[in-house]
C-alpha cells in the first residue's frame, strides 16, 4: 500500500472515530484505491453540501475520490476568526482535500467586495467565485489587481437578473483585467439557452472554473439532476474542454437529495470520469 | 411526469413507508428522472446485495435507475414455496425491476442440476447463471434442451478449479447446444489473464451475460473495486460489446463495502454509462 493510500485510510478512520455517520467510510479491511488521475481535474462545488455537516462532506469527497473543493461559507463563514479558519482548513488538509476556491459569494456593496477579497486572502485561495453587481465590477477589478486573486463570475440561469448565461458575464468583463473571468455553471447556462460545449470554446480564455451538473430540460425552473441523466451532451463538453486545454477544476455541483447526496454525487462523478476516460 | 416516472416515485415512497433505511429513497419533493436508455442494457448481479436486505436492494436499484437483476438465492432460496416466489417477484415487479436470470448456482450432482432448472422454471427466468461440474455438462445440456432455459457458465478467476477464465468455459461448451454459453465475469477473467475486450470478441456467440466490475490488479487474490478506478479498459470493452451487438445485460457486480454498497454501485453505474454514452 502506498503511503498516500495508507494516509487516506488512516484519516478516514480518524473521522469515523470522531463519531459521525459511519456508513460514509469504508470498513477497515477494505482499504481504498484512489481513482486514476483524470486528464481533467474534478472538484466539488461547495453548495452540494449545504445540508451536510462538514465532517460528512469530507468523508463523501474521500469516498468518491475527489480532492478539491470550492468552499461555501456555511463551512467557513466570511467573518471567521483565524482559529476557526485554521481548524476548518486543517480538517480538509488532513483529509487530503485542497480548498481551491471560495464561493459563490454575492457582492452588492464595495464593503462586500472588500470582505470577499479579504476572506480569500485570509483562507489562502487565489480565486473567488462571485457575483458582483454590475456597478461594482470596476471596483472588483481594482481588488483583483491589488490582490492578484482571480474573480470567477457565476451565471445562475434565466431567473438571474445579473448573469443568466455565460455570455452575460463575458460581455461585461471581456475588456477587463485578464484575472476576471467565468465560473461557468453549465446547468444554469443550459437552462438559459447556452450550449455548454460551444460556450466553452467561445469564452475559453476567461473560463476559470466550472459548475458541472445535468438538467432535466432547458428553461426556467428546471432542476439539476445526476450527470448523465439529462439533456447536456457531456462527451461534447469534455471534447471542448480538452480542445481548449482547460486547466481548471470541473467541480460537480449536485443539488438533489440534499440530505443524502452521496449516491447522486457518486453517480455523477462516475459518469463524468467515464466520459473523460473514453476521450482520453 | 410520465406514468412510469410517477410509478417509480410511488413505489419508492411505499418502500419508505414500510420502514427500511430512509436515506435510500429520495425526498418526496424531488421526484425521479430515469436515466436515458443505454445502447447497452445495465443490470445488477445479485451477489452485490449479499449483506443487504431485499427492500434496501430494491431501493438501491431504483436509486441508480437500473431495472434488471440476476437474482441470488439469498433473496429467493432454491426451495422457495410458490407463495414465497410470488411475494418476492411481486416486490420486484412493483418496483419496476425485471428478474432476468438466477445465479450463480453451483451444481455438483444431477439432483442439483434438476433443482436449478426446476427453480428457474418456477421463478420464470429463461437463463441460469451456473457452475456445473465438468461431468455434469452433458446432463445439463439435456436439461437445456428439454426446458429451453439457457445456461450461462460463470468463470471465477485463478482460484477457480473448474472455470478460471472465459476460455475454460468456452472450450468445454463450444460443441454443445447453442443455449449453453458464458456469464463472462470480466473481473475474475482479467485476474486470470483474459483481456475482457478481446474475450468478448473471441467468445462472442456464446456470451449470454456479463458480470461487470473493475479490479485493482491482475492476479490471484486481487479484489474488485469501483468501475473506472482499476486496470480494466472499459472503453475497449464497450467497443467490443457494441461490435458484437451484445444484446444481453451488462450486470454490475460490486463487491466492496458490502454493508453500504450504494455509493460504489452508483459510481460504477455512472462510469459505465459515461463510457457507453461517449461511444454511442
Amino acid at each position: 500500500m502506498s503511503s498516500r493510500r495508507k494516509f487516506l485510510r488512516t484519516s478516514a478512520l480518524t473521522l469515523t472515530a470522531s463519531g459521525f455517520y459511519p456508513l460514509l467510510t469504508r470498513a477497515n479491511d477494505q482499504g481504498f484505491v484512489a481513482p486514476q488521475p483524470d486528464s481533467l481535474q474534478l472538484g466539488i462545488a461547495g453548495y452540494t453540501f449545504h445540508n451536510i455537516p462538514m465532517d460528512q462532506g469530507i468523508a463523501m469527497m474521500q469516498r468518491v475520490g475527489v480532492s478539491a473543493l470550492s468552499i461555501k461559507d456555511f463551512y467557513l463563514p466570511l467573518d471567521s476568526s483565524p482559529e476557526k479558519i485554521e481548524e476548518v482548513l486543517g480538517k480538509f488538509r488532513a483529509a487530503g482535500i485542497q480548498v481551491y476556491a471560495a464561493g459563490v459569494i454575492y457582492m452588492k456593496t464595495e464593503g462586500e467586495v472588500d470582505r470577499a477579497f479579504d476572506y480569500a486572502k485570509k483562507i489562502g485561495v487565489n480565486m473567488i467565485v462571485g457575483v458582483p453587481d454590475y456597478e461594482l465590477l470596476p471596483y472588483a477589478e481594482q481588488k483583483v489587481k491589488s490582490s492578484n486573486i482571480r474573480l470567477a463570475i457565476h451565471n445562475h440561469g434565466p431567473e438571474d437578473k445579473l448573469y443568466p448565461a455565460p455570455k452575460d458575464v463575458f460581455d461585461r468583463i471581456r475588456n477587463m483585467d485578464g484575472r476576471i473571468g467565468l465560473c461557468f455553471d453549465i446547468g444554469h447556462g443550459a437552462r438559459a439557452g447556452a450550449d455548454p460545449a460551444r460556450s466553452v470554446i467561445e469564452f475559453a480564455p476567461r473560463i476559470f472554473d466550472l459548475h458541472v451538473k445535468d438538467i432535466s430540460a432547458a428553461g426556467t425552473g428546471e432542476r439539476a439532476i445526476e450527470i448523465g441523466r439529462g439533456i447536456i451532451d457531456f462527451p461534447a463538453l469534455v471534447r471542448a474542454l480538452k480542445k481548449i486545454k482547460f486547466a481548471g477544476r470541473c467541480s460537480i455541483e449536485f443539488e438533489m437529495d440534499t440530505k443524502d447526496p452521496l449516491p447522486g454525487i457518486a453517480e455523477s462523478v462516475g459518469f463524468f470520469r467515464g466520459v473523460v476516460k473514453t476521450l482520453a
